[in-house]
Formats: C-alpha cells, sequence, structure tokens
C-alpha cells in the first residue's frame, strides 16, 4: 500500500511511533512500527507495535488489556515518526500503571517522578 | 551530570526528542538530542538538537528564529525519548513554514495535508 512504501524504514525496518490522548493531548507512550505493525494498526483501529526486545509484533494491549483505539495516524515532514491520536482504555499507558509513561519531569538536575502509580503493575499482568 | 548519565543513549549517542506546545498539547516537532544537546537545552532553557545530517548542535531558531522555549523537559519510562513542552516563538515549528511538522494524516490509504503554510520557507531561510 503507498502509504506503507511512503515511510523511509531506518536500518532495521522501523520507525518511532508516540501515542498521545486524543482528548487531552497528553503523550501517552512512544515506542517502535515496522512495516507490518503500521499496516495492522490502520486496518484495526487500534495501535500495533513492534517489540523489540520480543522481536515480534505487539499488539498494545493483548496482556494489559490498556488497548489504545486510535483516532488518527499523523506522520511528520520527514517522516521520522508517527503520531497516533488514540483513546487509551483504561486510563493507563505505562507498564508501571501510570496513566503516561512520561512521568519524569526534570528538576534541579534530576528526573523527579510526578505521576501516582493508578493500578499495580502485578495485577495489571497476571500471566 | 547525573540526569546526563541516566540516559541510555543509543549506539550513535542519541535520544529522539520530541517538542509540544505548552499550552495547546500539539505535538510540534521530532528530532534528536546528544548529550550536549540536552545539556545545553536544560542550561539555556531553549530547545538544541544534534542535527544528524550536518553532525552539529542545532540550536532550533538560529536561522529562522523560530526558538523552542522550554517550559518542561520530559523523559519516558524506559528512557527511550525526551518530551519538550514548548512555547514555539513565532508560532511556525516546521521547515516547511507549517505550525508543525505533523501536518499530514493517514485518510483512505493515502497521507493527507491538514495544515496550511503559515510563513514561505525562502522568507523564512534568507541565507
Amino acid at each position: 500500500m503507498s502509504f506503507l512504501d511512503d515511510v523511509p524504514w531506518n536500518g532495521d525496518g522501523l520507525i518511532a511511533a508516540f501515542a498521545q490522548d486524543a482528548k487531552s493531548g497528553r503523550v501517552l507512550t512512544v515506542a517502535w512500527m515496522n512495516r507490518e505493525a503500521l499496516k495492522e494498526t490502520s486496518e484495526r483501529g487500534e495501535a500495533v507495535y513492534w517489540s523489540r526486545s520480543r522481536r515480534k509484533l505487539w499488539r498494545k494491549g493483548e496482556e494489559s488489556g490498556h488497548v489504545q483505539k486510535v483516532r488518527e495516524v499523523g506522520i511528520d515532514c520527514d517522516a521520522d515518526a508517527i503520531l497516533l491520536k488514540v483513546e487509551q482504555v483504561g486510563g493507563i499507558a505505562c507498564h508501571t500503571g501510570r496513566e503516561s509513561c512520561f512521568f519524569r519531569k526534570l528538576e534541579n538536575g534530576r528526573w523527579v517522578t510526578i505521576d501516582p502509580v493508578l493500578k499495580d503493575p502485578s495485577v495489571i499482568y497476571k500471566k
């Protein structure tokens, strides 16, 4: 499909992909997609990534139930990154049980955690 | 500095860095930082990136005047990416003269441009 051919996949066949809450605008996650992941994301309307550690497609929420329903798929000027606008099911995007993976900010030369854990990961991941 | 040591710089010594409008939440740009760029960003309070094509520090806005004033520096759970919340001077972040680099979205299997050019790039880049 043409939109897949328009992506200048990197040496590993990947592109960075991040997800933003469609309503609040909060950036939730950053991950990677290969061609198959982007194709499946566009077909299913749910975020599918490529897990570099597990070396397989990762259908976000397949274990946790924290699916990302995709409202819009964007791409930047030089096609460096995919931007998903999503509805985050369960309100938890991060494997740490927080709303967003971006739960640390720089304060006086240190990374400080600014978000609470909403759900214990041991409860989210029962396997 | 400790916060720089906390970043697992990739094989090229880089980390992805994207900038989001601090008020509207719109994602504006995606670029790369090396250690020096992140250090300088935190010190100057203005976004400094590493230009992979020019292989040098890129002080965003040095030619265009479209500086990104940094309001917050965030990092994700596994330190894959930096998230800047910025005030975009001039209201134009993209070298194409658009507000955001993410000016294309997927519609019916094609990338469609959804944003107007606010200023002709030949006017922005006079050199």
